[in-house]
This record gives C-alpha cells, structure tokens and sequence, in this order.
C-alpha cells in the first residue's frame, strides 16, 4: 500500500493563508508585489510563469513580469534585477530560468537584495539558511521539507538519500534534511553503486531531471520517495525522476509529478513574498516610529 | 600497514609560499596583517594566538591581537570587528571562540568583511563557497581536502562519511567533498547506527570533539580516517576522537593528532591573509589606475 503523497491540499492551506495576509497589507494601502524576471521565448516557462501570475492574482499579490529579450546580456538583466531591489513597491523577486547563453548567473543571483529574494537564489541567501538565520530557503527546497513534515514522516533519526547536489534543490534539501536530524546522503552522477545507496534510505529525494532514473531496485520496501523532477515531454506532459508504475505497492509513500512538490513550490514562492511585504510594512513602521521617538536634530 | 597522513611537511610548504609572497608585498610598502580578536581568560585559547601570532611573525605577517574583556558584550566585541572591517591596515580577521556567555555569534559573523574573513566565519562566506564563487572557506575544513588531496587520496567517485555537522567543519567539508565528486554521508548524534555507517566509507572525516569516538568497529580495512577532533587535557596533551591504536595496521591512511590536520589549519589562515592582503593591493592600484585614467572632475 503506497501513500500518494500529494502537495494540492498543501498548497490550497498554503493559499488561503496568503489570501488572508495579503488583505491585510491591502488594507494598509500595501499591495504586496512579486516581480518575475525572465529573458527567454521559452514557451513552457511562459506556461510557468503565466501560471504564478494567476495564483498571485487569485491570492491578492500583484505580480509584475518583466519579459526582457532572449537575448538581453547580463548587464540589462542585471540592470532589472537592481532597479526592482531598489524599488520599495516590489517585495519579492523571481530570476526565472533558462537565461540567454553566456549569462552569468553568479553575478545575477547577487544581484538579487536578499529580503526580496523569496525564492532563495542569491548565496547570500543559503550562507544564512546554512547558518540557521532568517533567510528565504529556494522554494522547491522548502517545498520539499515542508510535504514531508505535511505528511507526519518522521525525519529525526532516519536516513535519507538526496539525489542530485543542485544549488537549488538537492544542496538545500540535504542541508535542511540534517538540521531535521536525518542522516543524509548525497548522491550524484559519480556515486559508484546508486541503487545500493538509496535503498539504505528511509526516505529518498530525486532531484535530476532524468525521467525514470529511479526504479524499484532503488527503494527498499516501504520507504518515502519524493520526486522533484519534472521534465516536460513534446506532448505537453510532465514527467518525473521515478518510475512511478514500478513503485506503487512497493514504496510507502511518493509524491505525484504532478501534483507533488511543483504545486507547494509555487504557493511557498506566494507565501515568501507576502512575508516580505509583511517585513517590509514592520521596517517602514519602525523606521516611522524612531523618527517620531528621536529629538528635532539641532 | 597504516599511512601517517601527517600534515607538518604540508604547513611547511605552505609556510614557504606565505613567507615569499608576504616579502613582495613588504617590499611595496604592505605589511600583510591579521587581526585576531578574543574575549576570554581560557588559557589553551590564549595558548592557540600565541601559537598563530609566533607562525604569522615568522613568515613576514604582522599578527595584531584584539584581546577584550572575558566579560565584553557583544555591542563591544561587534565594534571591534566592525573597526577592524574598516581599517585598510588590516587583511585578515580571525573572532576566536569561545566567547562571553550570551555572546549573540551570529549577529558578530556578519561584521566581519567577507574579503577579511580568513577562516570562513561570516554565513556569506559559507554561501559564497556553497555556490562556487570566489570566498574563504573555514580554515579546518579547507585543511581537511587540502590534507587529503596532498596525500593524493581519490576523491571522486568514492564514498565519504562526515562526522559532525558543524557550521565551521561537518558541513563545509560535506560540501566540499561532494563538490569533489565523492558521495557523502552526514553522520551527527542523532544518526541510528553510526559504525554500521561509516564503515561503509572510503575516507571517514570526524569533527566531534569527543576522544576515541571513532574505534576499529567504524572503520572498514584500508579506509582513510582524517582526525579533526582536539580536546585538550588537564595534563597539556592533545586528543583526537579516533582512537589512534586501534586503527595502526587497520586504516589505510590517519592522520596524527597533533601534527595532522591542526598545522594545515594554521599554516592556511595565514595563506589567506596573505592572499587577502594581494587582493586589496591589486584593488588599490585598480582603483588608482582608474582614477588616473578618469578626466578631471568639473
């Protein structure tokens, strides 16, 4: 008997959470704005994107996509990403992927002021995950942690496998399975025995993009398989890294792709941008408040 | 037949390369400096920046110890590394521990200028590195890989297991062995079977500080066992937490405590002023070089 380990109910909780929030600041004369940066006439992250857009508006946040050409150099991408963290009606930032060739990504993600940076991309942001300060986790790594914690599956004391060592899934995700008390392994294209490896574990994380990568040798019975890739086929179809088929009956829990991680990721990219709006208001009332507290300077 | 993976010789070449490039940068009038700051009366500390401060001397680098109070607040131990950031006399900037009761570290990490940070204490550090941008990694952990790749251990392709997940050595050195293609385990208090564990790894990192944790039981034949942990005795002696008779003619590599990881560690945190040191300088004439080539202000 294998769980579908589903991320919608999550999400919808996740959402009406928002909702609420976001009326508040409404309220306050503060809408709270999520900027998605792209520069690709990629049709399925056009899908993407479109899809945010529509779950920020339904929720009550303002997103602004800022479409620059496919062929925008690094300096003009750069040049957005600095006005919009500069810009105090903007409140979270998205640098959406595939980039043009040749762009470089490292000086784009420091570009990113890390309180809008709601879906954890600068370094800055994972330095102070790493170190247990406040700071935005990239989201489909909080995704991921925040569906098994959904699910009650216990992680302090377990082991876990996280496949790929991606800085947006499979680093983040391996550090938060351990600061959760797992004992995590990392594992990756120059692992010698995967199978072997991953069968060890209680709950096994997939995160690489390959479709069917893991199958049932992969899994010791009864374990927890979260399965974060999603490669899109020609048909308009979502694929994931685990062959599902072969695991259902076998595994004790696994994600849907789709339906899965993909859905709590993009209510966490909402959640993050309402609380830094939220954060933003608090400063500007505190600043407010020390101006007001503080003497007429001579 | 066990290999003694001795880290002196290594100290030793690094020393050497400290001490030429410290000369050049004399010569253009630079005295390459680190700050050290301590907030303690604990003897074996004091001990430690006498040690760093003699090496330091000897290779050419003015060492400058900040000592405060042992009951210094963190507002005054915050000054002190605020002014040092700033101080264009200063390359290097080490904050030893331990410091007072109710020290806020976190708040005190973030003063320290990632240029300046030669022991990789500032989380922007630790993000830096995680992301593959130029940054100071924590001087034990970078001593770690150094130590095995000077020994010419493979990494890539073998399995690791890290013991220990701490901010300064478990999980930089986690990172940074993945980083390396190994598959890496990380193995805390909270892991279920920690021999069963690490007896499946080819190299065994163990950062715990508890003497003679790690015993035959852990390590499989012919493994490789890098010895991080130093607690000290009242009587002045040195303990590892590997314990080191158990292992002789069992492990295929160890290295000694004391004379392993500890001199690489030192010998690293002054490599790094130095290079801190370059880096300014080349900055400096950068900087020159444009103010000379800019049209005279209006």
């Amino acid at each position: 008997m294998t769980t579908s380990l589903g991320g919608s109910e999550m999400a919808r909780t996740i959402r009406a959470d928002v909702t609420a929030r976001a009326a508040v600041l409404t309220q306050r004369g503060i809408t709270p704005t999520l900027a998605v940066v792209t520069a690709t006439d990629d049709e399925s992250t056009a899908w993407y994107v479109r899809s945010i857009a529509g779950s920020a508006s339904r929720t009550g946040i303002h997103c602004d996509t800022v479409a620059l050409s496919p062929d925008a150099p690094t300096d003009t991408i750069h040049a957005a990403l600095v006005e919009l963290s500069n810009n105090p009606g903007v409140h979270g930032i998205i640098l959406q992927t595939p980039l043009p060739d040749g762009t470089d990504l490292s000086v784009l993600r420091d570009a990113i002021a890390p309180e809008k940076d709601v879906d954890g991309a600068n370094p800055v942001s994972l330095g102070r995950l790493m170190a247990g300060q406040p700071a935005f986790a990239p989201a489909t790594a909080q995704a991921v942690i925040d569906l098994v914690e959904y699910h009650d599956i216990e992680l302090k004391g377990r082991t876990a496998a996280v496949v790929g060592r991606s800085l947006v899934v499979g680093t983040p995700v391996a550090h938060m399975l351990v600061q959760r008390n797992a004992t995590v392994t990392v594992c990756h294209r120059h692992t010698p025995d995967l199978a072997g490896t991953t069968r060890h574990a209680d709950i096994v994380v997939v995160a690489v993009g390959v479709p069917g990568l893991i199958s049932q040798e992969h899994i010791a019975q009864g374990s927890t398989v979260i399965d974060v890739g999603t490669t899109a086929t020609d048909d308009g179809r979502l694929l994931g890294d685990v062959d599902a088929d072969a695991l259902i009956g076998h595994a004790g829990g696994l994600t849907p792709v789709p339906g899965g991680v993909g859905p709590v990721t993009t209510a966490l990219l909402l959640a993050n941008t309402v609380t830094a709006a939220e954060r933003a208001n608090i400063q500007d009332q505190f600043l407010t408040a020390k101006l007001i507290d503080s003497p007429v300077p001579a």
